[in-house]
C-alpha cells in the first residue's frame, strides 16, 4: 500500500496518477504499457493515466500522487492507504473500436460509452477516439441515442414537482460563433416578466471571449445550487446561473475538452451537446438562435437547414419542442465583446438608454417573441409585440434586477481594462465585412473572459463609412502580456475589410 | 521572461509545460483555452501542452517547468530565460480535419502532417484524431504517401556508400502477436554467415512480453550508434541493435503511443508502420513473417491475404522487394516467453542442443531461407537448405558470437526470476489450444520485459497429452507485486484449453 498525496496540478480533463520511479512496492516499468491504472482505497476507486516521477522533489518513493481532479474524484484524504493495479479496459471501448471501423452503435452501447466517459473511465486518447469516430459518421438514430445517453449521465432537473409545478419550461440557446451576441440576459428577464418559467443555465466560455455565465457574473453571483435555483425560479420565473455547478450532461463537458482544440463541430455533435444539456435542465420548449455567416459557426444556409432539421428531428423524438431561428451571423452583435463590455450593452438595452445597440435589442425581442409564442393562450404572432412591450416598459429591467438580487452579489467588482489601444482604419471607405472569428480571437488574447474587463469595444459595424485613421475598435486589457498578444494579433490582421 | 526548470516527469509521448497559477508574468487563465503553447528561448522553441501548478512545491511562480521529454527537445539548460505564447495551430491540422470528414489526403498533406508529428507539434489529442481518422478509411495511395512520409521524417540509413558499398540489404520483420517467436536472433546470424548484409534494428516491447531488442540485451549491448552499427555490419554482415537509438521513423513511435492503448491495428497502419521503419533502415529486400491464428494479430487467412497484398503493393511502389510468409500463429513459438527465457531458447537452437525447440528452429530456417532466396546467384529453392546447413554446422553460432562481441557486453547480468509458480492442468486430456494473447498478458504482468528474468516457461504445447495436475507452464517473476498480478490472472483464466 502507498500513501495518498494530492499533487497540485491541473491536468485538464485527464485524471493523472504520479508514481515514483524509485517506488519499491510497485515497479513503474510494469505499468508503463497499461496506459491506465486503477487506484483503490477504502472501497473507492478511480481510473487514471500514469506519469512516472523521476526525482525526489515531487513525491517520495512510497507515496502515490494524484492530480487535482483525480484527487477530488477519489475523495479520500491525504495519507490514506491506496493500492494500484493495471486497469481493466472499459468494456464499452469494444464498441468504440467498432465505431471506428464504420459500424453504427445501438442506444445501449452509446449509453455504456457515455456512462464510462462521465465516470472518468476513459483516457483522453479514448475520448478522442470516440469523438473522432462519431464525427466521421453518425446516423440520426445514433444522434438520438447519444443525446439521451448524455442527458441521462448527470443531474436531471425537474420543474413539474413542488414548489414549482411547472408543466411548461422554456429555454433558449445560441449555437455560437458570433461575439457580443449576449441576448440571454435580455431574453430571460422579458420571458420571466411575462410569466413563463425560464431557468437558464449557461456555460463559461471555452474558446470564445465570453459565455453568458462570464458576463452575468459581472452583475451577479452565478454559482447557485440546485435548491437555490429552484427557489429563485419559483419566485421570479427565471434565473441566469452557471450550468457547471449543477452537473448537467457532464459527458458533454468532457467531450468538449477534445472537440474544441480539434475544432470538431459537426451538426451531430452540436445537436447532441446542446439538446442533452437542455433535456437535463428540464426544458420542454426550446428556441435556438442559429446565426449564419461566413465567419460564424454555421457558414451557409444549406448547412443551417441541415442542422435545423436535425435539431427538430432529435428534439421531437426526445419530447422537446423546438423553434430554430436562422439569424444574421455576418458580424458581431452589439458593441462590446468581453464580460464587462457586454454587460454594459445588456444593461443599456434593458434600461432603454440611447447607448443601447439596436441589433442586440432587436435580436433579443425576436428570440423572446418566439419563446412567448410557445404559450398556447397567446394569439399567433403576438409574441414579438408582447416582448417589445415588456422590454420598453421597463418590466424586463425590473425582472432582471429581481433576479440579480436573488442570485446575490458578484464575487468581485469588475473594472474595464485600463490598457487600451485603438485599432485604426488603414484607408477611407465603407466597412464591408467584420471577421467574427478574428475579433473573438483578439478579444480572447486580450484576456477575456478570465480577465473580465478585457475585450473589444466596436465603434463601426458593417455598412458604416469610415475615414482613414478613424478608430474601428478599441482593445481593452488588464495585463501587459495579454495586451501585447492582442495588439500584435490586431496589427497582423485586424479583422476588418474596408471597401473603397 | 521565465526561468527554465526541468520537471522530472515522464509524460509518455506528450510534451508538457508547467506554469504556476501564481505567475505574475503570464496569467494561466489566458492560456487555458489554447491547449498548446509554444516555449521559446535562445532561438529554439517547442510546442507543449500546458498544465497549471497550483501550489508552491513543484515550481516557483516565475519559473517555467518542462517535462523530461519536453526539456530534452528544447535542449536549453536549467535557468535559461524562456518565454511563452499561445501556439499557432499546425497548418497541417486542417488536413486532419478534412480526413476526419471523409476526404482523402495527398502525399504532400500526409508529409506535412507526419513532419509535424515527428517534430512534436501535435498534442496527444491531435495525434489520436489523425490515427483514428486514418484507421476509419485509407486508400492504398494514402498508405503509400503515409509510409514514405514516415520514412522521410527521421534518420535514413545508407548502406551503398563506403565503407559498406552494399547494393543489396536484406531485413526481416514479424507482424507479431505470437509470444516467443524470437526468430530474428537466429535468422540474422544465419544470413550474415552466408554473407548477405542484414543490419537488423529492433524495437523494445511496448505491449508484448519481449521485443527482440529486449531479448538481445540479455546477451549483448544493443544501444549502438549509427557509426558503430555501420562498422559492425561492414565487418560481420549483421547486427542486432535497438532501433530507438538511431531514430528511424520517429513519427511511428509517436503514433504507436496512441494506437497501442486503443488496440488500433488496421492493415493500413501496420503496413505504414513496418515499411517506413524498413525503408528508413535502408533495406532493399524484406521477408515478413505473418503468423495467422485465432489469438494472434492476424486472425484469418482472408485477413492475411489482404494484408499481404497491401505489403506487396506499397513495398513495390516504394522500391522494396517483399516476400510475405504466412505462418502458424495458433500458439506460442518455442518454450520461453520473456527476455531471459527466450534468449535461452535462441542459444539452444544456435548451439544445436537437445533443448532446442524444434518449432523455433524450423521457423528460423524457413525465414532465413526466404532471405537467402533473394540472392540472385543462388539456385531457386536452395535457400532453406543452405540456411539449415549454416545453422547445423555451427557457422550461425560463430556469427552470433562475433556479433555479440562486436556489440559489447550486456548492460547488466540477467538472472531468471526466482519467484515461481507452476500452473497446473485442471483435468486430464489433450492441449487443444493456447491463447497467445492471454499468455502474453500473464508474462507481461509477471514483469517482462522490464524485469528481464520474468516470464513464462511453457512445458506443453498444442497436441500434447497432459494428466490432471501436470504443470502446463511456470511463471517466473522477480518482484512480489508483479508475481501477485501474474498468478492472479493465471488463476482467473490460464490461457489453455484442454480437451477430453
Amino acid at each position: 500500500m502507498l500513501q495518498l498525496k494530492r499533487v497540485g496540478l491541473h491536468t485538464y480533463g485527464e485524471n493523472v496518477v504520479f508514481l515514483s520511479a524509485h517506488c519499491r512496492t510497485y515497479k513503474p516499468k510494469a505499468f508503463a504499457s497499461f496506459n491506465k491504472v486503477e487506484v483503490s482505497g477504502a472501497g473507492r476507486s478511480i481510473m487514471a493515466t500514469l506519469n512516472i516521477v523521476e526525482n525526489g522533489g515531487l513525491l517520495d518513493p512510497e507515496s502515490l500522487g494524484l492530480s487535482i481532479s483525480a484527487f477530488d474524484d477519489l475523495g479520500l484524504p491525504e495519507g490514506a492507504q491506496v493500492s494500484l493495479r493495471p486497469a481493466t479496459q472499459s468494456r464499452s471501448l469494444e464498441a468504440v473500436r467498432r465505431k471506428i471501423g464504420g459500424e453504427t452503435l445501438s442506444a445501449e452501447e452509446l449509453h455504456a460509452i457515455v456512462r464510462d466517459i462521465a465516470a472518468h473511465r476513459y483516457s483522453k486518447t479514448e475520448i478522442t477516439a470516440f469523438v473522432v469516430a462519431c464525427s466521421s459518421f453518425m446516423t440520426t438514430k445514433e444522434v438520438m441515442g447519444l443525446t439521451s445517453a448524455m442527458a441521462d449521465a448527470g443531474t436531471r432537473l425537474r420543474w413539474d414537482t413542488p414548489p414549482c409545478n411547472f408543466s411548461m419550461v422554456v429555454d433558449k440557446h445560441c449555437v455560437g460563433g458570433v461575439p457580443g451576441n449576449r441576448t440571454s440576459m435580455i431574453v430571460v428577464p422579458i420571458v420571466a416578466a411575462y410569466g413563463l418559467p425560464i431557468p437558464k443555465t449557461s456555460s463559461r466560455a471555452i474558446t470564445s471571449p465570453a459565455g453568458t455565465a462570464d458576463t452575468m457574473e459581472v452583475l451577479a453571483n452565478v454559482d447557485v445550487s440546485i435548491e437555490r435555483m429552484q427557489d429563485i425560479v419559483h419566485r421570479h420565473r427565471g434565473c441566469l446561473t452557471w450550468g457547471g455547478r449543477v452537473n448537467l450532461s457532464p459527458a458533454d463537458d468532457i467531450m468538449i475538452t477534445v472537440e474544441r482544440p480539434l475544432a470538431i463541430d459537426t451538426p451531430e455533435q452540436m445537436v447532441a451537446s446542446i439538446l442533452s444539456k437542455k433535456i437535463a435542465a428540464g426544458a420542454t420548449h426550446l428556441v435556438i438562435d442559429m446565426p449564419v455567416g461566413p465567419t460564424a459557426k454555421v457558414r451557409s444556409t444549406v448547412e443551417a437547414t441541415r442542422l435545423r432539421k436535425l435539431f427538430e428531428y432529435v428534439g421531437a423524438a426526445l419530447g422537446l419542442q423546438i423553434t430554430v431561428l436562422v439569424t444574421d451571423g455576418t458580424q458581431p452583435v452589439g458593441r462590446g465583446i468581453g464580460p464587462v463590455l457586454e454587460a454594459r450593452d445588456v444593461m443599456a438595452v434593458l434600461r432603454n438608454t440611447s447607448a443601447a445597440p439596436a441589433d442586440l435589442k432587436e435580436r433579443a425581442i425576436l428570440l423572446a417573441g418566439a419563446l412567448l409564442d410557445f404559450d398556447p393562450s397567446l394569439k399567433g404572432g403576438e409574441g414579438a409585440k408582447r416582448a417589445r412591450d415588456i422590454l420598453e416598459s421597463g418590466k424586463a429591467l425590473a425582472a432582471m434586477e429581481a433576479i440579480m438580487k436573488a442570485q446575490g452579489c458578484p464575487p468581485q467588482p469588475c473594472e474595464l481594462g485600463v490598457l487600451v489601444r485603438d485599432v485604426m482604419a488603414p484607408a477611407s471607405g465603407v466597412v464591408a465585412a467584420i471577421d467574427c472569428y478574428r475579433i473573438a480571437r483578439i478579444a480572447r488574447l486580450a484576456g477575456a473572459p478570465g480577465s473580465k474587463g478585457a475585450g473589444i469595444d466596436i465603434f463601426h459595424k458593417v455598412g458604416n463609412r469610415v475615414e482613414k485613421g478613424a478608430a474601428l475598435y478599441r482593445i481593452h486589457a488588464a495585463v501587459e502580456t495579454d495586451f501585447g498578444f492582442a495588439t500584435a494579433m490586431a496589427e497582423e490582421l485586424n479583422g476588418y475589410t474596408i471597401a473603397a
